[in-house]
C-alpha cells in the first residue's frame, strides 16, 4: 500500500471547483469590461458616461488619436452590421445544432444499445475487468451512464462553441470601434474577448466534469473501474460534436470566403469585405462559425478527452485501486491550476502592459505563451508535489509500473514545453516576419504556380520539428508513465488552453473588425489598423492549430492505448497481417476525408461565385454602390451547403470505428487508429502552415512594408494576383480540411475506447466466421 | 523431409537462364525493327530499299495517307534534333553517373566495413544464425560478396536507365517521322521501342541475378543462408541508384519543363515545345533522363528487391533447409515465365491487331495490360504446379508455417490482379475520357485557385481504392505465406514488367516525338497524331507509377519482414515507445523529402525561368524566328541544379536507416520503415495522380472533341490558362517528389535489411548507454 498524496481528499473536493468558478468569474468580468465600450448611439448619455471616465483607459479618447470617434452614424451602421453577423452565425448554428441533434440521440442510442449488450443488458454485478476477485457494476449500468456523459460533453461542446460564437460576433464591431482611438485600445477589446472565451472554456469544461464525477460516483461508489470508464463517453461527446463543428463550419466559412474572393477579388477587383459583395456576411459569419465555434469546441474536446484517457488509466492504476481521490484527480488539478495560471499570464497582456504601437501586438501575443508556460511549469511543480503520492503505480498493458511524482512531472511539462515549442515554429512558417513566407512571396514573381509548389514544400518542410517534438514528448512521457504519462504529457500541452484559445480567438475577432471597418465605410486608417491585428491573428490562429494537433496527436495516442488495455490486447505486432492492413488503410482515411471535405467546399464555392456572379449582372447599380446586395441567398447558400457536405465526412469518422471493430476486430482497429494517428498528424500540419504561409505571404504583399515586399505589390500586381490564388487554394486546408483532421484522429481513438467493450465481447465476426 | 519440386534442378538451372536470352533476343529484334526507319536522306537508296518493302507494313506507306514522306529537308532536321536531345541525354547521365558513382564507391566502403566488423573482421566460420546446429561462412565473407552483389546491382541499374535512355533517344525521331504515315504506324514504333527497353531490363535483371546466384554459390557451397544474405546487396545496389536516377532525372526534366512552360506559355504565348524557347531542348532531355532513366532503373529496383526479399526468406524456410533448388528460385521462374507471357502480349499489339485510328490507342494499351495478366495468371499456375513441392514450411518469424503450393499460386495472383486493379483505377482519375479530370477542367471555370483545390482533392480520392487493393494482397498474403508471401506477391506485380515498361516508356518517347515535330515545323495534322499518342501516354505513364507505387509498398513490406527476421526481433509493437515514435517520425519522412524535392524543383525553374527570359530579351530576332536560341545554357542549367540537389534527398533516404539503426536500434528503425511506408504510399499516389490529373485536364481543355471541352477552349482562354497553371504545379508532383518516394519506402526497407547484421550487433547505442 502506498502512501496517498498530500493534499487531502476534501481540499482536492473544495479546490477543484472554486478554480473552476474563478475562471467563470474572470471571464465575466472580462466581458463586463468589453461591455463597456458601448454600441448604441447615444454615446454620451449618462448612463455610459461613468463607465466610460472610468479606468482602463475607457475614458481618455479624447486626448489620443481620435478619428471619427464622434460620428454617431458610424456606430450605428457598426451595430447593424454586427447584428447582421451575429444573426446569421446564431441561426446557422441553431441550423447546424438541430440535424446535429438529431445525430446526438441516434448515437446515444447505439452507444447504450451497443455496450448493453456487452453482457446481454444483464442488470446483475460482475466481476471487474482487470481485477476479477472484485464486484463491479454491471455493464447495462456502464452503457446508461456513458450515454448520459455522452450527453453531457455533446452539450457542453455545443454550448461552448455556441458563447465562443455569441462573445466574437458581441465584441467585433466593438473593436472596429475602439481601433478609431488607437491600435491598443482595439488590441485590448479583441484579446479581451477571446479570453472570455478561452476562461469561460476552460472552467465550464472542469466543473462539468467535476460535478459528473462526484454525481456518477453515487452509483458507482468504489466501482471506479466502472465510473472512469462511463465518463470516456464525457470525451465521446466533446469530440463527436467539436467534428460536425468544425466540418460543417469550416465548409461554410471558406465557401462563403472563397465564392466572395473568387468574384471579388479577383474577377471585379473590389478590395476584401467591400460591402457591395453579396458574400460579404456570409464570409464574416463564416469567420465566426468556423474559427470561433469549430475552433472552441475542437479544444473543448481535446481536453476533455485529455482528462478522460488519463482518468480511465488511473482508475486502473494504484490510484484507482487505493482509492487515492486526490491523485485519482491529478488531471482535473492540473487544469485548475492551468487556470489560476492562464489568469495571471492575462494581466500581461491587458493590464500590466500597454500596446502602443502595431509592432509590438505579435510580441505580445508570443509572450502569452511564454509567460503561461513558464508560470504553468511552477504550477504543475506544486501540483505534483501535493497531488501525488511520492511513489506509486501506473497499468501498463497488463502489468504495473512503479512511477515516481517527479518522472509525472517530467510528463506534464514535457507536453508544456512542446507545445512552445510546436508554437514558436509554426509561427517560423507562418508570419511574414521569417524568411520562409518571404520566399514564398517572392515565388509569386513567377506566377500561382510556383508559388502553390513553394506553399507546399514549405507546409512539408514545417513538420519536421513538431513531429520531433512530439515524438519526443512520447517517448518521455510513455517511457516514464506508459499510456498516463503521454496522457498527462496532452494534458500539459492543453493547461494552458485559456491562454491559447484567448489569442487564438483574437484573431478571427481582428478579421470580423477589418470586415466591419470595410463595410461601415470607416476611413483607411481604421483599416490599417485592423489589418495589422488581423495579421498577427493569422499567426496566432496558424499556432492555436499547432497546439490542436500538437495535443490531439498525444490525446489520440493516449486514447489508444486506454483502448488497447479496455479492449485486452497486449500487444499491436506490426508483422501481423490483421495490424499491417489495419495501418495502411488508418494511414490512408485522412486522405480520404481531407478528399471530401476538400471537394465540399470546392463545390460550395462554385455555387457560391455563381451567385454572387447572378447578382452582380443581374443586380443594377450593384457595381456602383447604389444598390444593396442580397446577403440573405448567400448565407443560404452557405448554410445548406454545410449543412449537407458535413455529413459523408461525419459519418466515414463515426462509423469507421464501429465497422472495422465489429467486423475485423480490435487488432484490425488497432492497426487503422495507429495509421490515422501517424499520418494524419502529418496532414494537419502541412495543411494548416501551408494555408497560413500564403495567406500572409499575401498580406505581406499588400502591406508593401519593406523593399522587398514594395517590389512584388502592390495591390493588384502580377505577383500579388498569385499570391491571391495561394492564398484561395489554402482556405480550405487551413481552415477545413486540416484542423478537422485532428478530430479524426482523436475522435476515432476515443470511439474505439467507449466501444471497446463491445469489440472485445462481439467484435471480429468476420475473421471469427472466415 | 518434405518431397522436392516437379521440375529438376538441371532443368531450372537451364530454364531460367534460357527464357532470359530469349528475352534479350526478342528486345534486340524489336530495336532491328525499329532501326528499319531510316534517319538518314537517302530514303530510297538502295540500302533501305529492301527493308522499306520488307513485311509488317513497312513497304505500303505510298497508299497510306501519307503527308510530307518525301521532305527531305524535315527528316535532316529531325535527325539533328535528336542529336541534340541524345547528346545532351548522354552528357548528362555520365555527370550524374559520375556523382553517383563517387557515392558508389564510398557506400561498397561503407557496407564492406560494417558488415565485415559484426563479427570484428574474423575469418572464421561461425554457427547460423538461424539454425545454430550448422556452420556458415564468416561475417567477413558476406560481407564482400554483398559489396559485389551492391556494385553489381548498381551497374545493372545504371545501365538499365542508360540503355533505355539511348533507345528512346533512337526512337523518337522515328515516331514523328513514321507520324506522316498515320497514327498506327507511329504508334507501333513507339511501342517497339517501348518493348525493347521493358524486355531488356527485365531479362538483363534476371540473368545477372542468376549468374549473381550461380557464381556465389561456388564460394558458399551449402549455406543458402550467407549466400542469399548476401544476394540482397543486389536490390540496394540497384535501389540506390534508382534513387539517384529518380531524383535526379526528376529534378532535370521538371527543372527544364516548368522553366520552358512559364515563360514560353504564360509569358510569350508560344506553343509547347516551340523551337524558339530556350528550354526546349532541355524540356525534351528531360523526359529521356526523367521518365525513361529514371523510371527504368526504378522498376529494376523494385524487380531486384522483390527477387531479394522471396529468396532470403525462403533460404531460411524449407526450401533453403532441404536444399531444394527449384523451389528456391521460384522467383526467378515467375520472373522467367513473365518475359515469354510479356513477349506473347506485346505480339498482341505489334503484329496480331493494327492500331487505325486515334481512339484506337488507349484500348490498345489498356488491352496490353489485360493480356498480360489474364495468361500470366496461367503462366502461375505453371510455375507453381512444377516448381514448387505441393507442401512446404515458410519461416514466420520465429516459427515454420505450413504452405501448400495452391495457397502460394494464389500469393502471387493476388498481387498481379491487384496490380491490374491499380492500373485500371489509376486510369479512371487521370484519363480525360472519365468524369473525376472532366470535373478538374471543368472547375477552371472559376480560375486556377478551384483547379488546385479539385485536383488535390481528386488526388488524394484516388487513393482509397489502390490502398485497399494493396492491403487485400497483403492480408492474403501474409495470412497464407508471412512476408515470403507478401514478397512473390510484389514478384507478381511485377511479372508483367517487361510489358509495363513498354507501355511506360512508349508516353515519354511519343511526348519527345511530338516535341521534334513542332521543333522540326511539321504540319499541324502530324502535331495532332503525336499529340493523340501523347495523351494516352499520360495515362500509361500514370499506370505505370501506380504499378511503381503498389509494387514499392509490397516488396519493402516484404523487406521490411526480412529486417526483422534478420535483425531477430519477433514482434514489432505499436505500444512501446521506441516503435511508436519511430512510426511518427517514419511517417514524417515522405514529407521531409517531397518538401525538399519540390524545393529543389521550385528552385531550379525559377533560375530557368531568369535564363530563358534574358534570352527572350536579349537575343534579337528570337521571337520572330530568324535568331537560334542558346539551347546549351539551359541544359547546363537543369544539369547543375539537378547534381546539386539530388544530393540532400539522397542523404536523407541513405543515410535515415544508418542513423536510426545505429543510435536508437532495431526496433525503432523498425517503426520508421513502417511509418515511412504507410504513409509515403498514399502521397505517392495520390501526388502521382494529381498530376497526371492536371496535365490530362490541360489537354482535354486543348484538344475540345466534346461540347463540354469547347466551351471551356480553346487554348488561350481563362480556363485554359487556369489549366496550364494546374499543369505546371503537378509537374514536380507527378514526376519528381511522387515517383521519387516508392524508391524511398523501398530503399530504407532494403538497406535496413542488408545492415541488419551490423544493426543486431552494434546498434542502438544511444539506448544501451543512456
Amino acid at each position: 500500500m502506498v502512501a496517498p498524496a498530500l493534499l487531502p481528499e476534501l481540499w482536492t473536493e473544495i479546490l477543484v471547483p472554486i478554480c473552476a468558478v474563478i475562471g467563470i468569474a474572470f471571464s465575466l468580468f472580462q466581458w463586463y469590461v468589453v461591455s463597456r465600450v458601448k454600441l448604441t448611439t447615444d454615446l454620451g448619455a449618462s448612463s455610459s458616461g461613468g463607465a466610460n471616465n472610468g479606468k482602463n483607459g475607457y475614458g481618455d479618447y479624447l486626448i489620443e488619436e481620435e478619428e471619427g470617434v464622434n460620428d454617431q452614424s458610424v456606430v450605428a451602421k457598426c451595430a447593424e452590421i454586427q447584428t447582421a453577423i451575429s444573426e446569421g452565425a446564431t441561426s446557422f448554428l441553431f441550423t447546424e445544432y438541430k440535424y446535429v441533434g438529431v445525430f446526438m440521440i441516434f448515437f446515444a442510442a447505439v452507444i447504450f444499445v451497443f455496450l448493453g449488450s456487452v453482457e446481454g443488458f444483464s442488470t446483475d454485478n460482475k466481476p471487474c475487468t482487470y481485477d476479477i476477485t472484485r464486484t463491479c457494476k454491471p455493464a447495462l449500468a456502464t452503457a446508461g451512464f456513458s450515454t448520459i456523459a455522452f450527453v453531457l460533453g455533446a452539450v457542453t461542446s455545443v454550448l461552448s462553441g455556441f458563447l465562443g460564437m455569441k462573445i466574437a460576433t458581441y465584441a467585433n464591431a466593438r473593436t472596429t470601434l475602439e481601433a478609431r482611438k488607437g491600435v491598443g485600445k482595439a488590441f485590448i477589446v479583441a484579446f479581451r474577448s477571446g479570453a472570455v472565451m478561452g476562461f469561460l472554456l476552460a472552467a465550464s469544461g472542469l466543473l462539468v466534469l467535476y460535478i459528473t464525477i462526484n454525481v456518477f460516483k453515487i452509483y458507482y461508489g468504489d466501482d471506479w473501474e466502472g465510473l472512469f470508464e462511463a465518463i470516456t463517453g464525457y470525451g465521446l461527446g466533446g469530440s463527436s460534436m467539436a467534428l460536425f463543428g468544425r466540418v460543417g463550419g469550416g465548409i461554410y466559412t471558406k465557401a462563403a470566403d472563397v465564392g466572395a474572393d473568387l468574384v471579388g477579388k479577383i474577377e471585379r477587383n473590389i478590395p476584401e469585405d467591400d460591402p457591395r459583395n453579396p458574400a460579404v456576411i456570409a464570409d464574416n459569419v463564416g469567420d465566426n462559425v468556423g474559427d470561433i465555434a469549430g475552433m472552441g469546441s475542437d479544444l473543448f474536446g481535446s481536453y476533455a478527452e485529455a482528462s478522460c484517457a488519463a482518468l480511465v488509466v488511473a482508475s486502473i492504476s494504484s490510484f484507482g485501486i487505493n482509492h487515492d481521490f486526490t491523485a485519482m484527480c491529478y488531471p482535473l488539478l492540473i487544469s485548475s491550476m492551468g487556470i489560476l495560471v492562464c489568469l495571471i499570464t492575462t494581466l500581461f497582456a491587458t493590464d500590466f502592459f500597454e500596446i502602443k504601437v502595431v509592432k509590438e501586438i505579435e510580441p505580445a501575443l508570443k509572450n502569452q505563451l511564454i509567460i503561461s508556460t513558464v508560470i504553468m511549469t511552477v504550477g504543475i511543480a506544486i501540483v505534483s508535489w501535493v497531488g501525488l503520492p511520492s511513489s506509486f503505480t501506473i497499468f501498463n498493458f497488463g502489468t504495473q509500473k512503479v512511477v515516481k511524482n517527479w518522472q509525472l512531472f517530467l510528463c506534464v511539462c514535457v507536453g508544456l514545453w512542446a507545445g512552445l515549442i510546436i508554437g514558436f515554429v509554426t509561427e517560423y512558417y507562418t508570419s511574414n516576419a521569417y524568411s520562409p513566407v518571404q520566399d514564398v512571396a517572392d515565388s509569386c514573381r513567377t506566377g500561382a504556380a510556383t508559388n502553390v509548389i513553394f506553399g507546399l514544400a514549405l507546409g512539408y518542410k514545417s513538420v519536421i520539428i513538431p513531429i520531433f517534438a512530439i515524438a519526443i514528448s512520447i517517448f518521455v512521457s510513455f517511457s516514464f508513465a506508459a499510456m498516463y504519462g503521454v496522457a498527462v504529457a496532452a494534458l500539459g500541452m492543453l493547461s494552458t488552453i485559456a491562454t491559447g484559445l484567448a489569442i487564438d480567438a483574437y484573431g478571427p475577432i481582428s478579421d470580423n473588425a477589418g470586415g466591419i471597418a470595410e463595410m461601415a465605410g470607416m476611413s483607411h486608417r481604421i483599416r490599417e489598423r485592423t489589418d495589422a491585428l488581423d495579421a498577427a491573428g493569422n499567426t496566432t490562429a496558424a499556432i492555436g492549430k499547432g497546439f490542436a494537433i500538437g495535443s490531439a496527436a498525444l490525446v489520440s495516442l493516449a486514447l489508444f492505448g486506454a483502448f488497447v488495455s479496455r479492449a485486452g490486447i497486449h500487444t499491436v505486432d506490426v508483422l501481423t497481417p490483421k495490424v499491417i492492413i489495419g495501418l495502411l488503410v488508418g494511414a490512408m482515411l485522412p486522405y480520404w476525408f481531407s478528399a471530401m471535405t476538400m471537394k465540399s467546399v470546392g463545390s460550395a464555392a462554385l455555387k457560391m461565385v455563381e451567385e454572387v456572379r447572378r447578382q452582380f449582372n443581374t443586380i443594377p447599380g450593384l457595381m456602383e454602390g447604389t444598390a444593396k446586395p442580397d446577403y440573405a441567398t448567400c448565407v443560404k447558400i452557405s448554410t445548406d451547403a454545410s449543412i449537407k457536405e458535413m455529413i459523408p465526412p461525419g459519418c466515414l469518422v463515426m462509423l469507421t470505428p464501429l465497422i472495422v471493430g465489429f467486423f475485423f476486430g480490435v487488432e484490425t482497429l488497432s492497426g487503422v487508429l495507429a495509421g490515422s494517428l501517424v499520418s494524419g498528424v502529418q496532414i494537419a500540419i502541412s495543411a494548416s502552415n501551408t494555408g497560413g504561409a500564403w495567406d500572409n505571404a499575401k498580406k505581406y504583399i499588400e502591406a508593401g512594408v519593406s523593399e522587398h515586399a514594395k517590389s512584388l505589390g502592390p495591390k493588384g500586381s502580377e505577383p500579388h494576383k498569385a499570391a491571391v490564388i495561394g492564398d484561395t487554394i489554402g482556405d480550405p486546408l487551413k481552415d477545413t480540411s486540416g484542423p478537422s483532421l485532428n478530430i479524426l484522429i482523436k475522435l476515432m481513438a476515443v470511439e474505439s475506447l467507449v466501444f471497446a467493450p463491445f469489440f472485445a465481447t462481439h467484435g471480429g465476426i468476420l475473421f471469427k466466421y472466415l
